[in-house]
């Protein structure tokens, strides 16, 4: 038989996914699974988009513009008016969700061996894209301790070498729910000059700031040649599956090679394009009300977990998950777990293991991260499950201890 | 400034869509462009499809199975029953777009050095993803006087290196017309065992064979370890701008690998999905209208041709490409003089350069790629553009000369 790539076998699994065949199995088994594992919200799609889709009128669905719709372009670019970004439709390539937009950013930065410096936890899949192009992730860790919060620029200094290309943010943070305000990034921002690196940033999260003021990194002149922006209207419109992201850069050099990738894949996906420009034009307050609605399951959530012994969390300031520490020892096994073994009233809960979004696999071995994606009621609930499966497994698989569950066996 | 990737600079342009400046400046000026140089058909996409479309009831559009929507994948595991092929959903992972199923083909069977061997000329893309993953295309050269037949099996096993990992084949081939049968495949597949290669074939033309019956490798049996089919929709049901793929493997460590890949970017486009499921379902004879038409064309296209003195052709027989031979010495250049320089009653005719399709760029330079993706009457109007162009510009900038044309200046 032919042998496989080397690559292949190391491309790392996705830690959001890689519980999906022991969620299967509980449900065939008439469980029901609270999903608080992937950042999915129940919240509808602006109806007004759906219905741009639903009276679409075109007869051919022909290739586009490989750098996408120029109207869709030009919405775009209006619309981070209120960021104080000045764009034009030229500096904003429509790609195929942010997927896309991390892989031709990457691709286009970074030769192999090339280093990035990104703060963990991160977005598990940033690893999976680096690997790809044989881009090595620079980890630099922060702690559930001080909430996540950015290290001094002194810290990101002592991590660049020869080989650094840039630094990768992602603001507001997944898993984190970590907002860096105007002033870290502007430390950054100096930092990236100095050393004539790129500052890329995931903003896919930008509309759900819940306390201060989101800053983005499109409102700083240096944007002009060390920036690059990921965005996505998978989050911020609830629109996931219609797979339309951005990649935004004001650099020409940068820009005729994200052209020649995008001319690659042919054109992004033409409904999809059709729905964004559409929940742009016409959603209404549609996105101050989804961040109303997150709101308040942030605090349903943390309210519920503060009230669990041995759980350490804290009040997150964006996004809509929360990195919580467990009083366990392995919360990859304690979520398995939860889907094999545990069940109340045939409800569990489904987590996404943290550990999966760090480089460094110790630090987040007792941490979960949990979307508050779901509504208030069935929010309630998941955390129910998670403070009785909590009980019952310290019960089974140790003792709390200063907050450490003493292992006993597993597999 | 940061410094751009090298392997950015070096991505290949497409040669299909290098012209597209051109073409602008062309229409900005009033002039009305029939459009050869690229594959994307006037036919309709079946009305039924777009109505699933139009009627989809979900009120959000979540991400999907990585893998693709369950009833699609057994859906196109059906279809693929009348090309004797005996697959299950599983063994078919759709993707965005046959792009997608060609990077995640590559970067799973090479690491970066590993050699692919492809008969030239080829779909310039090829070029492209190769490179994404540092793979080495070997190319071997077909010629225009051959009709671009496959060598026999030892003119490949020539090429074979201790680095090579696959074969690949487009068939029926893009830009050729050409149409590899049974025997010839089956050639290959005893030399793709006996060296321990992949052969990989993109077949998103298989419904366009005007006489032969088409070979699907998916029928042999060595498909179970040896084999990768790429697929698509976008040509058969004219559905380029859906973006919906398929890669189609029965080798279990592949499927673990793309199984990985599929994960990382999450998932495929949801509209699409909806609108090829209803493709396969509903669309009654839509294929069979479809192929009737591009053979009525493929011979207006052919007899076209060959009443223009010093063109070198022949009549395709499958997929809707001529591949042709021009009496100029660079066809590269003609195609844009024909942007820049050329009309007749306010028209021309933009075509591909030749050359783009090869690795080696010498025999393909006065060779242009024709697509008969126009209807009758616009296919004779472009060809009376065609033959007056090559009239006119022998008249400027050289003449016959044994079908040569003798350069005088350009820039």
């Amino acid at each position: 038989m032919p042998s496989h790539s080397k690559r292949g076998a190391e491309v790392p699994h996705s830690p959001i996914r890689s519980l999906l065949p022991y969620a299967k199995a509980a449900k065939a088994q008439g469980k029901h699974i609270f999903h608080l594992n992937i950042g999915q919200p129940d919240i509808e799609t602006p109806v007004e988009a759906l219905e741009a889709v639903h009276k679409s009128t075109g007869k051919i669905i022909s290739y586009g513009p490989s750098e996408g719709i120029p109207s869709l372009r030009e919405t775009v670019a209006g619309y981070y008016e209120k960021f104080d970004a000045n764009l034009t439709a030229n500096d904003i390539y429509v790609t195929t969700g942010a997927s896309e937009a991390i892989l031709f950013t990457l691709l286009a930065c970074c030769d192999p061996g090339d280093e990035v410096i990104i703060p963990e936890p991160f977005y598990a899949n940033y690893l999976g894209f680096a690997q790809m192009g044989a881009i090595h992730i620079v980890p630099l860790t922060t702690t559930l301790e001080t909430q996540f919060r950015l290290p001094e620029p002194e810290v990101f200094e002592q991590l660049i070498s020869p080989r650094t290309k840039a630094i990768f943010l992602c603001n507001p943070g997944n898993p984190t729910g970590q907002l860096y305000g105007h002033a870290e990034l502007q430390k950054l921002m100096k930092l990236v000059r100095k050393h004539d690196l790129f500052l890329i940033v995931d903003e896919v999260y930008r509309e759900f700031c819940y306390g201060k003021p989101f800053t983005s990194v499109l409102s700083f002149e240096e944007m002009e040649e060390n920036v690059i922006v990921i965005d996505s209207i998978s989050k911020v419109f609830s629109s996931c599956g219609a797979r339309v992201g951005y990649l935004i850069t004001k650099n020409r050099h940068l820009q005729r090679i994200v052209d020649k990738y995008a001319q690659l894949r042919l054109s992004p996906p033409y409904f999809g394009q059709l729905l964004a420009e559409a929940c742009y034009l016409h959603a209404g307050d549609y996105i101050e009300r989804a961040k109303a609605e997150y709101d308040r399951r942030r605090h349903v959530l943390y309210e519920g977990l503060s009230s669990i012994e041995g759980v350490e969390c804290y009040m997150p300031e964006a996004a809509f998950y929360n990195m919580a520490g467990l009083p366990v020892t392995d919360a990859a096994h304690f979520c398995k777990w939860l889907l094999t073994d545990f069940e109340l009233d045939g409800n569990t809960v489904m987590l996404a293991p943290g550990n999966g979004f760090y480089f460094h696999k110790e630090p987040g071995k007792n941490q979960v991260r949990i979307a508050y994606i779901l509504n208030e009621q069935d929010l309630r609930h998941a955390v129910e499950c998670l403070k009785e499966a909590l009980k019952r497994y310290s019960l089974i698989y140790g003792e709390y201890s200063t907050g450490k569950v003493v292992v006993r066996e597993w597999e």
